[in-house]
């Protein structure tokens, strides 16, 4: 198993194409599961307290009775992750995936097996970042896409919650690729204030100002939070606003951030382009401050990165 | 594998214990799949070809592209049910599962295998009947609690879609059992409209005439549509309305139905009687015309199965 | 004037490349005015009485106080169109269009003119049918998108006011045509059910019924009346209903009606095909029908019209 | 020309008499244009640049093409009101008005004209000061009610994009005149949050400290920004805040800012007296701050200019 | 106590006058009470049984222990009636009025008074019919007005209960009342459909078909009802629907029903006329047969009893 | 009467067991009355200023015509505690009503009573503080539930408006109670954002700073004030925010604040524990800090008052 990625599954460390779960589990059920989503660099997990924070806060507000404690899901992963980081290049990272499921489908196994029902099981895995699908958007950015679909009010289910009930993301992005195949969708919510992206957080810059939804219907991103303190770090001014399609349309710059990528520049909104249609200052302010917070260049390990595993693929087959 | 229940997991019969989904698949990252349940009557799937367009209408409102023929994938389901038919009690009955999954997630996969990861899984299984978790509910009726979550609205969503993405459901459930450990949630929509219980639709009836939710905000339930039948076999008037509240309260009977167990009753909403508290005259026409059309006594193999069930169990123990 | 087209403006007939509106009318400040669309079959009027209906019916919800009786106004349309149908081809046929103002701008004119500031401006003109704007959709069928753009709420301005305070829908089809340069918007209201297209109703043929949106939220359209009467005819159920994403895509087929092109099948919604993706049977029999009502190859006549309209643009360059 | 007043209009100076939009144009069709209004003191142009600016940003939320530069745009704006301000008195001023427009209705002209279909028109003109529409309210304040109707949701149209679709404030002015003939409405959105009036935005005054509503659902007045300059000059308080019909009703003072008028105050709302249902302390401040800010006394403009236009108005009668 | 109305209060018959309610009670303190309205034709009780079916309808819905049966309840109302109706003209009429409290508010009294606190209290008691309020009405008709404030949702207070708690019709006719002393106020809902007035149905005439607004949104009235049976007798559709303003604007009738007052024409809404401004045909067709049906002239009995009401009550002075 | 509390009614001092009011009355039709509770420590009243401001904040929001002065509704207050404070306990303390109705029911009285109908009653009470309702919240803490019920959002009835129709809250606490005899209803607004209690204000402690819901949607409690202003003096940061059971579930601490029992911690929502599931240090800090404000020890006084007034009781019995 050395030369395998692992993955610790229900209890134990299994070869990561092993990792499966039961058909019966309410994951698949009903998407009944808390995640986090992480990531290395230099091969060491960053900000690893913050996502296990909130992991926690998602579990609190779905209430499953997990029984690992803080400190043994910290453990677990950390030792996934020294297992794994071996198998990739030195320059490269991984992405880590915490899960906990709600437990098993009670209708499956019927009465008898109910304290079964009730134990939620835990995966930690990882994988390598797969800098492939970022450099398009490192380099010319992304173009985004406001969709009919709306965000999932926080009175069904609140986007706070970092959970796996997320097919309404799916058909949001598939409505958003209308428009090009690399497209992906800005939703808004039902009052028609922008929220998130299927794998970010949003901001625009107007003025000198960095803007971001009120966090009253978006997830609280590690990566935003980020943002937040390099802003402070460089002295721009960061505030969460309810933000329509007018603001953006009208931004000097947009971005998003999310945890596997860090910050990637936004450029076209609905077809047409934000600013200048190029990344923006206050981009690569915060991007060239980020790389020195982990003494690292990221944006230039997406594109070397990208270039390596496209070359290997193709030698692959 | 003769002795073991088998399931059909993409593209080959496994044993159900062997029924593992890999922990990339998008059923387990995003709940990104669509499903159906279906239900044996003496051993043969009732309904299976309504069953299956809806699984279609489903699978074209998500957009998935699954390879798989109609023919083909009720030929599977039948091979599926022909072979673990036999491993249960001649008397019981089995719930047979579908579900579609978007495919594989391209972020842990990496661009090299977005082919794969376009690819939908299919799987069928089943298990049999926990007729125990039904028999307190047939004799003495449900419990019904409106909890302050909020269906899904059309505009995220669509509760039309039988998706996998159902953790608002999971967690209505649990506040409705804030009035005890067998309530279940009857949940209401963004303009207090009620909508449906995580398990079936809903009705009730007032003077004489059998109502339920609007379509706009509901799953179209199979069992729904065979309420429809019976009434009209049996002419009693039977309508879909905008109902609130208010009407439940003052509703002579009320019941849900569902797959699985077919009809049930509701005597309490909210801790309140419904009508006398009691299984109500309309739900009894209902359920014998029920058992007429299948040659089964339906409530009568759920108290039979529940107790057979329930001794069985506590001998394994 | 006999050999140019006419259009009656405020009291007069004038050649309509001189019919102009002062910048001071409030049709031109605030989009303030109701109107309508009529068009000619073998040159003669259709459904013009349902049309100036419709007129007066708009003028009761704005309530602007317009001097010209509705016999008047007839008489004027056909004094317009009598004129003009001469400068068409005989095969040809004409969109009349009817407007009435709120009148003049009072803070540009100040209370001096305040009498001139009440009076509305009447206006009828002609248009040769654009047949190539249309015959693709007749070859293949429209393409349509559902934006994130909402239908204005009636609360706010009700769409039942055939209006011309639509910027919202020149946004929305702006949105549509990310997917495609011929796309059209198919707009949602704020509860997510499908209202109509910028300009058309809409109709899906489900299991052998068609479905158009619910009157609360859509022109009712004169066209659309004419689908009703046709349907009739031809024992088509026809029903209003609140129609989602959910069951466009699942619909056998659909079309949208619009007094210039009468009906227009749609065969494809946010990328993925309606039924077979062609144009389907019961848009045949509807414009079968359609065809023997008004005694015209509706659909010929489009194509017909459109060669010939491009050829002649084409030699005049 | 010289002695009547010159608008520019699609490329170069006519009278204003003359100046007309065909009934071709997309802002008679759709009231498809986006607006600006400025005004002069002492015969200059006030805040010339933020009109300029926010005329940009309402074309880059609805992207009409237009080709004019910001630079060509304001020497033309320039050279109208050098021309035209010679026609009116030394201490009167001028309203000045910009708009631009989508383009001609492609439906009318055909295909074959789809470039010109495609060209914005540009329009700058303007109108002496209506001084006499303002006099009762600077004198005892404008009386506002709130009328059922409500303010288009951003999701449909924003009200931040200055447009000319604006028949909903036609028709909400039209309710606030049951209370009186110079009654005006104060709109309030879907959630009952107060907005804007059809000429300005609304502020109160409550406890010292100076609110007007959130800019989420207001067009960003430059007034208003006026407003804000003074207020931090004179050291009051300024915020924005979700405001309800509760928070006017219990406010000291208010009232409404607009480019033409400055700044009139609100003494009765819905029939009932605002503080002391007077002008308060505040608006005194801060107009006297405007007075200051443009060397100019805008209520003595307002009373005197009144005066001796309603003189002039009778004598040429 | 033979000269002077009784009222029947928490157990015992009472002069009306002395029929008060201690200052504890949660009809008091928190509008926490349900209530019916009845009306006599000569001198006998109309509908009785409908009205108490819809107490005790409310009574489920708000959940109060009342301990009085529906028989006791019926008994009590016709001694209450019989007493009193000896007090008025022969040719007069009463209204009756019931009410069940939830009991004394607990803060109040204290622990040691649950019980008290738990137990409702019952009122029946009587008043003379007001006609001269209703004599303008019904000769010239209402002039209702939509006001700015919206009806209560079902999801917050269903007003298919008639309950106590109506500050907001209060704040509502309050509003309407800026267009005259004597108009009233007619509710939209918050989508903007048409609920109901602060005594009344509301109903208009389109195209020979009565139709009124959508049982969702309004007290399901016993009046409504007569008004469904009467047009059933003569043969003129009726139907309920989701109405908005333009409905009702280019209805060609309206009128209200109430029960004290039966049935009152609407010839104005916002200051417009409904149709010819006058009672309209339907309206007439409809009395007429009401009265039939109680053997009473309806409308006459307004007139006359309005004209000596107000008459004696002069004399009083 | 110096042996039996007085109330203050309708303009003379009666005793508090004649204080009733009659059923004509518009208090007990329609909930239309306007309302403040005030407390006194140590038998003197606790800002009686700032409950006087509110209640006429909350009679201009309603527009009712009383006739008495602040100075004179403030003096008969303090005469009515005057009087009361001496027939309780040394060490006990009051509550303080007051009331202002909307004046009697004019349908019930005719148009010959106008005047009186439309002359508000004016009520001041009190009542000894019936500690033995908070001795287990103050103990354990409270459990708090968010039922279906919604708050009446402001457009329909502002809850900044105290008011006594609050039928929904009687039915929202109804449903909490489902989950245990003393659990108390948190309610949700229409978006799902936490508003309030029955009874008081709510407030979450967050990583060291509180927050309460924004003041669009509740009571501006003059408890919630003191909170505010002792959080500053204790430098603890203390926001208004769009709060959602998200953010309470996660939270550190919760209590609710009320005039009568000043702050009580909250324990449990929703069934799972607030932080520690214990009273926090933050609460302890508050409540010691307003002890020492008001020189009494509140939650012994509710202690050591509920102990003695269930003694007393029992004697009683």
């Amino acid at each position: 198993m050395t030369t395998t990625p692992a993955a610790w599954l229900d209890g134990k460390m299994v070869p990561v194409d092993d990792a499966k779960v039961s058909i019966f589990d309410l994951v698949l059920v009903q998407g009944a599961a808390v995640t986090e989503m992480i990531r290395t660099f230099a091969h060491r997990p960053f900000r690893l307290d913050e996502h296990l924070d909130r992991l926690f806060r998602s579990l609190r507000a779905v209430g499953f009775p997990m029984e690992l404690t803080r400190q043994e899901l910290e453990a677990i992963t950390l030792e996934v992750v020294d297992h794994n980081e071996k198998l990739i290049p030195a320059d490269h990272d991984l992405g880590i995936v915490l899960f906990v499921t709600a437990g098993t489908n009670l209708t499956y196994v019927g009465a008898a097996e109910i304290e079964r029902a009730r134990k939620p099981i835990v995966c930690v895995h990882t994988f390598p970042l797969p800098f492939e699908l970022w450099a398009e958007h490192a380099r010319i950015g992304q173009h985004l896409v406001t969709p009919s679909i709306r965000h999932i009010p926080p009175a069904s289910l609140d986007p706070k919650i970092k959970s796996r009930s997320r097919l309404h993301w799916y058909l949001a992005d598939q409505q958003a690729r209308l428009a090009g195949p690399t497209a992906g969708a800005l939703v808004l919510d039902h009052d028609g204030n922008i929220a998130e992206t299927s794998t970010g957080n949003f901001f625009i810059v107007s003025a000198g100002t960095i803007f971001t939804p009120s966090p009253r219907i978006v997830l609280g991103g590690v990566s935003q939070k980020v943002v937040f303190e390099l802003a402070e770090r460089l002295e721009i001014p960061c505030e969460t606003a309810d933000l329509q399609l007018y603001d953006a349309l009208n931004a000097d710059e947009a971005f998003t951030s999310s945890t596997p990528y860090c910050l990637l520049p936004v450029t076209r909104l609905n077809g047409r382009p934000i600013g200048s249609g190029e990344r923006g200052p206050v981009y690569e302010r915060l991007i060239a401050a980020w790389n020195e917070l982990v003494g690292l260049d990221i944006i230039g390990q997406i594109r070397k990165g990208a270039a390596e595993r496209t070359a290997k693929s193709r030698m692959a087959k």
